[in-house]
């Protein structure tokens, strides 16, 4: 496949380019044609700042006559309003008037953070997305969801607010740990089922090589990846149907980010496991037949996820579920599977919901 | 003037009514067609919760299944993030969904707090304004903005946000203390010098009517206001330049707010000090004679206005509006009057702002 690719999203108020590429840091074009203002603004955290602060820096210094850096602690537990005002603090301490562009430099925690600030100083304020996680380049990269956590809920609060430029520079998944390569693999995997049948055979093809860090390999990942979900976005943005298919495996892994404490599974690591329960509970439905379950898990389990469930309690899971934003009026609308590259929407009884938990659970 | 009157605002993504009536809240016709929802939560201060959450309580019980009131401390020092937090834990400790009605009851600080609550709580939720004091019938009910304060500044922190529905009672502003009223018809008069200079005229002559609460004089002055505001908001939703001119007398008015520390004037007396300040800022740039100056100040003190500013000291003053959201890149943009019912945007020399500050301070 060549380089680089550039996948646009097309929303009802704006259009902005995904750019995928090795390098794309240190050059020039990358920055090019972005909003002019006196200042520009990175939010990153202090882990990916020591990392790739300077590279990105040192390509903003030609373009803002003031570049400055807020480096939030690192970490889901810190998804929080507290740390959200270390931002409002620096830009109204560093006077920021609301052409002061802001650039979210890091995954999917700086991404959400940085864009619901973007999305509320002085009403809003322009910004572009440079993940370098690869769950944030395949997800939260695109769609425009931006969000803090509340102590009773994860993604509670925030904006649908679109970047006018994401970045997605695969150099800097060089330096990604091993379990946070896969936790992103979790979000490539689910577009096969949702969406894409053969892009499902190539990823279990390609799973080695994806956890190897092969170039080609990632590339193709994230810019497939991009497009799936830039499609659903594109007809959906405000999440009204269709886009929902795309939270595939995200109630049940919800439940479990919440049971155990926002942090303790990485929210990729429990998008695969909830993406097993829910294929369980297609199955359980009748929808798919087993053998779709034990592919899936497979191929979790060949990337490097966890497909067992911690023991939170039946009761406690099915509360948590409740609390989720795709639940109305306390029904719980489940994506489900019924057939490799198609998802719906449909509630499910609380016995087989139950059953395809318990079929899941770690020992 | 016949009542009821509806005026229709029309921005990119929606359409909503602005009714303004006597009885409104008591009458089913007021809240027929709202948005369905299992639940309707109601955001008011303490104050107007004793006056009118029994009537709005009322009207919504036949619609929605459960309506729950949040009832916030009264004043603009509370519009805060820790009090908007009140809300959010209110509707995730109730099980809000993503459909849930919130209902703003109040003033301008209960608009803007519940308004941003609508728009961040699980990234929207639909919302109606129902606002109980002259000001925010006339302003802040009118275009969408919503905002919290920041340490640092006033309305910092906020959303672009539109509400379904307006409902203006004109019967809530026969408890407004008279100190409240007049700040009401500051934000009233500003639309003659802006914008019309025949309802320049007529707010001459209905002063003392609508100091006195004459409903006709109300109906009307508030019918007006939100007429001309929704024209102008209608053509520039985002304040990228004509909208700009709603904030005659605000680039002073928040000065004096923040150096006073928000809450000791009211939103409206700090408004109707700061558009004398612009006013003479206009005549020293030779846009309107001196007499035009005098007229404006002699309209705000029959209105029961403060027409000179603290002596906060002028640096102090120069430097709480560099802050002000209208400034860019350290300029402050001033909304100027170049004729009655005309408004420009230009700078300024420092010295001549600060001889038009000079000019109406108290002795």
């Amino acid at each position: 496949m060549p380089l680089p690719a550039t996948v646009t999203v097309t929303t009802a108020d704006t259009r902005y380019g995904i750019l995928i590429d090795a390098g794309l840091l240190a050059s020039a074009s990358t920055w090019a044609g972005l909003p002019k203002a006196a200042q520009a603004v990175i939010v990153t955290n202090t882990t990916v700042d020591a990392l790739h602060g300077d590279a990105l820096r040192r390509a903003l210094a030609p373009l803002y006559p003031s570049v400055s850096t807020v480096a939030l602690p690192d970490g889901e537990v810190y998804k929080t309003w507290q740390t959200l005002n270390l931002i409002f603090d620096h830009l109204l301490g560093h006077g920021c008037d609301r052409k002061t562009v802001l650039f979210a430099l890091g995954g999917g925690v700086v991404g959400d953070m940085a864009g619901f600030a973007a999305a509320s100083y002085m009403r809003g304020v322009p910004f572009v997305q440079v993940p370098t996680t690869l769950l944030a380049q395949v997800d939260s990269s695109v769609g425009g969801k931006t969000a803090i956590n509340h102590p009773l809920g994860k993604n509670m609060i925030g904006a649908f607010y679109q970047p006018c430029r994401v970045v997605c520079d695969l150099d800097t998944l060089g330096t990604l740990p091993a379990r946070e390569t896969s936790a992103g693999l979790a979000e490539i995997i689910k577009y096969g089922p949702i969406a894409d049948a053969a892009f499902f055979d190539w990823i279990e093809e390609h799973v080695d090589a994806l956890r190897a860090h092969d170039r080609a390999a990632l590339a193709y990942a994230v810019q497939r990846s991009c497009e799936i979900k830039a499609e659903v976005v594109g007809q959906d943005e405000r999440e009204a149907g269709l886009r929902a298919i795309l939270n595939f495996g995200h109630t049940f892994g919800h439940a479990i980010e919440a049971g155990l404490g926002y942090g303790e599974w990485l929210h990729g690591e429990a998008v695969g496991c909830g993406m097993v329960m829910a294929a369980e509970l297609s199955a359980l439905l009748g929808l798919v037949p087993p053998a779709f379950v034990e592919r899936l898990a497979r191929l979790c389990e060949r990337a490097g996820l966890p497909v067992k469930g911690p023991r939170l309690g039946i009761g406690r899971y099915l509360e948590l579920m409740r609390v989720d934003k795709k639940a109305e009026g306390g029904e719980i609308r489940f994506v489900l599977i019924d057939a490799p590259g198609h998802a719906l929407l449909r509630s499910a009884p609380d016995a087989l919901v139950a059953q395809a938990i318990e079929c899941h659970l770690a020992a």
